[in-house]
């Protein structure tokens, strides 16, 4: 870290900043030229609060060199893999978690669970609780939607996630959900992401509609530095100018965050995209990229679906997809 | 709103959307030409999910001719005026609220609003709980912070706005807090609108970093929709890809809100610039284009400040700055 | 194309709206409701300027329910196929076009063009003239670079692309050059288009920074509208708020200018991520995404390289791409 | 500047690079920590191509310290003011650009010329070549257009101002035009910018959509750096994911430019909102932040323009604007 002193600073100032840059476990030097003077911050400087540290008096400007996060790119940690029932997440794997957008019916979520089981979905989605912009939208079916999920695992065996809204379900979703889903409005609703520190349950965090991908990180860090280290991170696109896809999906932050950390990574194409026709395309592309996995939405009847019908695939073309992705694996050396 | 009916749909279809149609109170005609169907919708179209809507198998894809808002700009509705203690915020007000980023001891707190008070502020802001990026930035006095407002309150007779971090709060903020805020990274989190909408409290509620001008107003609706009609815009800057400034401050919105609603919407200079040099001069500007107010960060130190110490100005600055606003207030047709 | 009809228009400014668009070979149809009334425009609306149409009196807002695009999804013409020398691009063919960010010397451009050509390259890139933001900056060898690149022609008998900065440099390039790149900067360089649309020789069209994809095929059809059918069009990342990579790739927005229009979309992984660690993956994704092909940075010694040297990938690696992307290939259907 | 020296990097790369800087002016001091070695360079780097500096085996990445820019704040020059017949732009002026979008016809341009000149516009505004997104667009009357500028000019002995569109037109505008601007989509153009930069006449240049302040002063820089010093800046509203508005006005890049140049910048309105119900409100913003002046669209018959009719104001609403805009100046400190 770089830290640029203001020209003529007093020494009081001087000795302000010292005596709190004494707290860490850094060394430092300075660097003096004809206009500017710099120190230069070496160490651990991750549990510096940047913002706190640009207001002494004595600093005119803050940079960081290295990333502010945990994870050294330098050191070759093993990969974090994550284990869910008879399913793993990261290292070499390719997890499908796949699933209508929300629960509607019984036989909805029974019938469409089977089929991706039969075409060998790994995991299960399926949303109980709907955030939606307008208050006039259809909200999910809320507890009964978790209950209908639950008959599903039974039936399917197959391991489900669904996305939670607030701390007071904490207490359901650790009894009954195998993997708590984080949605993208809530990746910085640092109440909740603090309370799931807490719990011994992995965590899909999806990245902000606008999210850097150092926040990201930081907002996972919420959840590690709590004590839970299964967090699994879900690239689910940004908000650009574009306005033909629904978002613009970002490859190449799962890039990215494979050099920044060590944790899985898995895409959302559908709501990326927000388009079924561009669904198995970047799929495969999420595949190719390196990605963990993919979280995708099939859905038996589309043209019904009470949510995001226009951005889910039919068990058909769910069963093509798999079959090109499992092709495709080895080619990246991915186990699917 | 207009449906594009997809080419060689089945009467199926047809029939299955008119049903659906057939709910609400609207009227449509049907258009045909060479290429193209469409059939135009007329009435109340702002109960329609349109997602759900989207998902019908006859529709190749819907368009909005009307924003899909309640508020009319077309019915010329009264402003919407709301009474804190003896402050009105809205109409023909110029509202300023001043007060530290974050309370941190009784007498900068005291000190600090005194100053504030005596140069003309009307509201006292002061956070006690701060959403951080960082897990390990400091993270505010929680409630030993809202305490100390509480005796800045009762020495200078100044209503206070704080930042609420979650539903387990409510109580406790509709004792103590004339202004519930809602942070930006919370514009989304429908569980804590929907519970903020059935208390009896002025909601100051800021635009999420990448939140349209639309989803605003819809998360306002939440917690109008749920019988609090005291909802307090607030524009605190947008995420572009401009790095000089920490957001960039969209001034436009200040004027797109007042035509799509009757809310009084403020302005807050020191988040959106990130840089006290920059607060005066976007304060004025603020004011100029027609804002019901500012929400202004005051520091007597801000080289010491625990948060956001850059974008503070001091007390003095304030003052000169309270000075330039009396006078262009009037020209603008504003009272402060 | 719907029109939104103020309400309480005029019968004058109604015939002048009425003359207007007689002009045009389109039918309509008014919908009138209590609120409002709406006249649906069908037929080919692409020759009606929007920003025109808006200005009339008797309009209160325009909206298109077609992309105002010359390429009808619908009609499943034949996919747009261009021949360069032996190599065809578009259709089932995946292209991969290589060489250096810019032409520095005899023996690194041949070195490079040998190597590119041994593990399978089609066609040479190499930058002779190069925008650069900064005037400061190496400007390219200009002239001597494009002869240099001629010779790198005739050694390996492969096709080349260079980027064409001004329409004084067109006869040059229309005698040597066998695709002339358009870079993202003159995207709307509306006078170069033009130029462009005059002459007989392929065009690489480059996605602008932040050009929606609307814009993009627009540009397209400046060309295309003066006669040269010959547009490859290339993605190439657009900005975002995420500066921890170059440019966002947009990989979506491949798939939208298929479902858009005829022409063939190459992908360049280089630019888009400005990391070398990045260029591998990424053309794998865009392959396996369904673009055409790719333009990738390839150098002998990146760490040399006057410009971009940390995009370029050595040939080595450059080897091994091809190696997978041919394995990668028949699997999405297409020939390498 | 900051280098940050990979790990087990040979000598024979440090020697590569310290050649390479000795090239510059510039002192640079090593410091060595646990895990990181970096070296800072101290002194004018601006000269420094970073793209290049970054590809040099040694070095792992480069962080800038100050801006690369010409410009020193800290060294208070002088602002820059230039003349324009007998109006003077920058220091204390506020400078008033008006006309319409387009020039259509003689009365119409001879008619809104006099009506701005007689409510206080210092310069005439008047495109007479349009760049268009698509090719079908009205694109202007072109030279003709021009010659109706002129005649404006000589009734009404207002200074004018057009854009210029390629390198070519350059002896024609020399000739004839007061001021030259170029448009947003040729801030990179940089074989016009070069250009410009060897004549002596002012230029306006535009912001790039979605254009940097820092590549915005680089751009400058073009000019600048050819000997052309006349150059005046203007803000004209950035691409972000708002669709309400046309663009976002950036009103903090207003106070950017000032703290990073000497050069004067004024603010277009009209573009930047794309509706003319913003102008007036946006108009009075740009005074009050401190912008150098404003470029506003004017039309006496905004519902027939044929270019940009929408965000044009009638003189009445003109007169209005100039009353407000006096009262305010003066609080502001400016001469209008």
């Amino acid at each position: 870290m770089i830290i640029k002193i203001k020209p003529n600073t007093q020494d009081y100032d001087i000795e302000m900043l010292k005596n709190y840059l004494n707290e860490f476990d850094i060394e430092w030097q300075e660097v003096k030229g004809k206009k500017a003077c710099v120190w230069c911050l070496i160490g651990d400087t991750s549990k510096i609060d940047l913002q706190h540290l640009k207001s002494f008096n004595a600093i005119e400007s803050v940079t960081k060199i290295q990333e502010n996060s945990k994870c050294d790119p330098y050191e070759n940690k093993p990969k974090t893999e994550i284990k869910v029932g008879n399913v793993t997440i990261g290292g070499d794997n390719f997890t499908v978690i796949a699933g209508p957008c929300s629960v509607e019916s019984r036989e909805q979520i029974i019938s469409i669970a089977m089929e991706c089981k039969n075409y060998g979905a790994h995991i299960l989605r399926g949303g109980a609780f709907k955030p939606r912009t307008s208050p006039y939208s259809f909200q999910g079916l809320e507890l009964e939607g978790l209950d209908l999920l639950l008959e599903a695992k039974k039936v399917t065996n197959m391991p489900i996630i669904t996305e939670i809204q607030s701390v007071d379900m904490i207490p359901r979703f650790v009894k009954d959900v195998d993997i708590i889903q984080v949605g993208a409005r809530n990746m910085q609703n640092f109440h909740l992401l603090k309370a799931l520190g807490k719990i011994d349950k992995p965590i899909l965090l999806k990245r902000g509609l606008s999210a850097t991908i150092e926040e990201w990180l930081m907002s996972a860090e919420y959840i590690l530095s709590g004590g839970n280290k299964k967090v699994i991170l879900c690239e689910r696109g940004i908000r650009t100018f574009e306005t033909y896809t629904r978002n613009t999906l970002d490859l190449s932050a799962v890039l990215a965050v494979k050099e920044l950390s060590t944790l899985p990574v898995i895409v959302d194409p559908s709501h990326s995209a927000g388009k079924w026709s561009m669904v198995e395309a970047l799929s495969k592309a999420s595949l190719a990229v390196g990605a963990d996995g993919i979280i995708v939405e099939v859905h038996n009847n589309p043209d019904c679906a009470l949510c995001d019908g226009p951005q889910s695939i039919k068990p058909k073309r769910f069963k093509n997809l798999m079959d090109d992705l499992k092709k495709i694996a080895p080619i990246i050396g991915k186990k699917l």
